[in-house]
């Protein structure tokens, strides 16, 4: 059994026009949601938002507001459209200014005379930020209030995910349980849906995919108490079985989405 | 030249628990962002949002009203977790009801006695609805008002939104250009920021990269007005010419995010 209480909820806010473009395919919100669940914090939403400064600062306020946790990817490098380090800063009503630490990274890491205006910038925060550390390039994220910022680009974002996810206040991780079959989700809905009622504390998700010309279902229970999830999944496997098939277990790799 | 007039600006909603716990890494929204800009429609903002009632009948109507396009994806399959339908006609304040022309489509697809009541769910629509064509698996997407219900599966959405294309309404397409040279943006960014001033109808994005050892940027200008445009370029091309280096043209495959 686990506590009643509900896990922390987290919102992930994602800046830069290339993401919205389609230039870039982001791989960062799926990395930040399979680690904040398995750290016991809900994933509850996520944004793609433009380098525009009205639209940063509203969409900040909004979430903070409505979410335990905030992390924010991207526009924090040295170029001009790099612009959320002084939005963050309205957003929080506090100077944008030199981080006297952040200043002196910096001017470890680079060489005499290259430390100019533009990188200077990357030591400029929002007054009372707290650094988060940055093992790859050096510049340092950030944290202020419920509001963790961070680097766009992902072996850097998920380098500094890594030092701050000890610090989270998480609830229980969700565990999970794939099964799957070759059978049309179709005809496993009917069922399936008496399932989920009958296990109202685990989340049945259904996948169907195609692949090499067949198609299947994957079902996907979630929960954060391990007796009712293996309860569900196997009550998945006999409905599997009962269309004569053996399901198959874990997580088939699909780019697809239900 | 081209027109004054701002394009017509999009926003996409991304429906299903499968993207935020990190099973699913989504393709949509950067297919979806580069076809928006070619048919002249500026993708504003996407938002991932989970199966949840409430959050999805907000959400589509904070959208619709702050934006000329809605794009949704996800949650129109037959089983007990697809609710989009339901919540979509929520939204809008209209009943959800069997359409006929779906159930015709439906029962010409599947063989006798196979349309049990979970597939005739997919039939099942806000009134007022009009479809969208599904050439893959039949059972249709719709639009209603400024809103459009697509299916999450990415080879079934790409079809979906390929039969609704030609009807958005769009400005000038989005022209872009892409430049870059194996130099830290550190050192472009002063110059780069300047190149920006100068011309305020191309958006001067910078995008650092690291790849075998090496890193680098590629600077991405993006205009409706391709004479600004080609200035733009060639003012970044004499800027990475003067570090020593012939740019390299044209787009790097990443998976990186600036």
């Amino acid at each position: 059994m686990t506590s009643d209480k509900p896990n922390p909820t987290a919102c992930v806010i994602i800046i830069g026009n290339e993401i919205l473009s389609g230039r870039t395919q982001d791989v960062n919100l799926a990395h930040l949601g399979t680690e904040l669940n398995e750290a016991g914090v809900t994933l509850a939403e996520a944004r793609v938002i433009p380098d525009v400064p009205a639209t940063i600062i509203e969409t900040v306020n909004t979430c903070r507001a409505n979410f335990d946790y905030v992390f924010t990817t991207g526009g924090i490098g040295p170029t001009h459209d790099d612009i959320t380090s002084e939005c963050i800063a309205e957003a929080f009503g506090v100077e944008y200014e030199l981080n006297e630490t952040a200043h002196a990274i910096l001017q470890a890491h680079y060489k005499p005379g290259e430390l100019n205006e533009a990188r200077l910038r990357m030591a400029r925060m929002p007054a009372g930020a707290e650094l988060v550390e940055n093992p790859i390039s050096q510049a340092p994220g950030y944290r202020i209030g419920n509001v963790y910022v961070m680097a766009g680009v992902p072996v850097i974002m998920r380098a500094m995910f890594d030092s701050i996810r000890h610090h989270l206040a998480g609830g229980s991780p969700v565990l999970s349980r794939t099964v799957g079959g070759t059978i049309g989700e179709g005809k496993l809905a009917d069922k399936l849906g008496e399932i989920q009622k009958r296990h109202p504390e685990v989340d049945v998700g259904s996948y169907p995919f195609f692949r090499g010309g067949t198609y299947g279902t994957s079902l996907v229970m979630r929960s954060r108490d391990e007796e009712e999830l293996d309860a569900a999944a196997e009550e998945v496997r006999e409905l599997i079985r009962s269309f004569g098939e053996e399901p198959y277990e874990g997580e088939i790799k699909l780019k697809d989405q239900a």
